[in-house]
């Protein structure tokens, strides 16, 4: 009998797709969100739980736990250019658990809550062994405007919003006696991309999107398998944050392009568009304060590539994946 | 300092409500459901999380935990009168979890859903040290058929539907020998009230409504709370369910009252209604298959009793409360 450790995360999520019934949805299990439609409206609703066992190292902060699940909640709907509503979030806590840590926790996700413009509006408690908190965000987009993973096309840039890096430089921080707070904050106060992905969404040129929660080379394969193309990604163009080029000074073993390719919790935008509107989306983002760069193009060619400038070679799918070992 | 176990949970849940800013939420924490503002809607949001420690009793089966994630969260919607319009669901589990056990939660999810003519839409999976399951249900209704906590009045009735104390049967059949698949059903499989809900909220006479998740006592002292009433319960009017007065001809120790008023797990609406409309209230609800019982009224006086038509005494609040140690 199968495992869910034989299975993985991905095939385990395909098995249960399949069981549920999923008749009236208008974008179902597979997406960033799920969508219901509200007269010309899609009603966006994302999940994620984390757990003490595989997201809450030890040094977060309460602020941060709380923090942390509403942006990985609200990444969800930027990456469907979607304008939040509200979050629930479900605590299961330990006895034990303090009340001073309950405020900060509870602090923390209500400031990031407010920082991208909505509200907690209601929850449960419950005890359990280890720390299991889970949110939900509701958030609301017009159909014509919803940006959706599938719809890539031969000859589309693939671009991405900010760097890719930073909770990578952040963990690596975090294990080399010198931990630095700025570094790890990025790690665990990811930005949900809500300006960028409603900004995008506006200028109806993007051709599919997905925020990048478990690194690039994940992302890109999750891509892939809904738009029946390839991708080639030039390396030497991948925006690389300047906090990990600056902790690469200390640290020269740290390999910042596999880092930037297979770390996870970056929560960027991960975007294919039309060729001839990369130049205006661009300057758009750059407008309201965001960073849109092109990484590369789809391919009609089914596999993914990265292109150095002189060699083509196989992208390896090495991000995180849950009940897999993990591998960085 | 303080900790959950000092506090319990409702002390808990207000003082991190207190933290969340609930700017634009038409109704926020404290009520079954978040509501919030769509056109002449409210959009309903209940989220309910469970784990191995405190909800999964090891007689359950995968297709009963599955079951019973949907059903308590659908009863939140049921509870306002909402139509459901679908679920997510976020599993957290261990990595030896089995493909055939994953298999039957989703099932029993699925099937929860289906039978209450909704969805499970959408979801996320993690890996953790122990089973955890948080489920989201969205529903929508009518602004004004919104059955609100809030709204008792003097002289209204207080009724239930259904019967209470089957979950009650159900446990102390476990814990008995003859260990009875019928019996437990009742407790591992609740039926959410959607169909009663919708049906009270349609008739516009209900003046405040919660589902009876954590058992009578405990619901009536929170209904009371957000009223500033009181409560007088005609104890001999308490509509007990069959299976648990069957149950107590074979262990003639067990009190069907005091499980009836105290055990948890029954999932029936508890609710308020104009005096003069019962009649008509629970004649709509025979037609639709639904039973409604009057078990007393509201009273000025802000306290709860319970009377046998001979003497008043105040009714315990007994019911289950995470953090808090377990009375029954």
């Amino acid at each position: 009998m199968k495992k869910l450790s034989d299975l993985g995360e991905r095939k385990a999520i395909h098995l249960i797709s399949n069981i549920f019934m999923q008749g009236e949805v208008a974008v179902g299990i597979g997406d960033d969100c799920a969508a219901l439609e509200i007269g010309k409206k899609y009603l966006l609703v994302s999940t994620d739980m984390i757990s003490q066992k595989t997201h809450i190292l030890k040094e977060m902060t309460p602020f941060q736990i709380g923090w942390f699940i509403v942006s990985i909640n609200l990444s969800d709907i930027a990456a469907k250019g979607g304008t939040p509503l509200g979050l629930v979030l479900s605590f299961g806590l330990p006895k034990e658990t303090s009340e001073d840590f309950l405020k900060k926790l509870a602090k923390g996700a209500n400031i990031c809550a407010t920082t991208f413009g909505t509200y907690i509006i209601g929850g449960d408690m419950k005890e359990s062994s280890e720390i299991n908190i889970c949110g939900t965000a509701i958030g609301i987009v017009e159909k014509d405007i919803f940006m959706s993973r599938k719809g890539a096309k031969p000859e589309d840039i693939i671009a991405v919003t900010g760097s890719l890096g930073k909770a990578g430089a952040g963990y690596y921080s975090l294990k080399s006696k010198i931990h630095k707070a700025k570094l790890t904050k990025l790690l665990f106060e990811p930005k949900p991309r809500i300006k960028e992905g409603k900004e995008l969404a506006k200028l109806k040129c993007v051709t599919s999107c997905m925020d990048i929660s478990d690194g690039l080379s994940s992302s890109l394969y999750q891509l892939q398998e809904v738009n029946n193309t390839g991708f080639e990604i030039n390396i030497n163009d991948i925006p690389i944050s300047t906090e990990l080029i600056e902790l690469q000074k200390e640290r020269k073993k740290l390999d910042i392009h596999k880092i930037a390719f297979h770390f996870g919790g970056d929560y960027e935008l991960l975007l294919t568009l039309q060729k001839n509107k990369f130049k205006e989306t661009e300057e758009s983002l750059k407008k309201i304060g965001g960073e849109l760069t092109a990484i590369g193009k789809v391919t009609k060619n089914k596999k993914i590539n990265i292109y150095d400038g002189k060699v083509r070679k196989p992208l390896e799918n090495m991000g995180y994946e849950h009940f897999k070992t993990h591998i960085l």
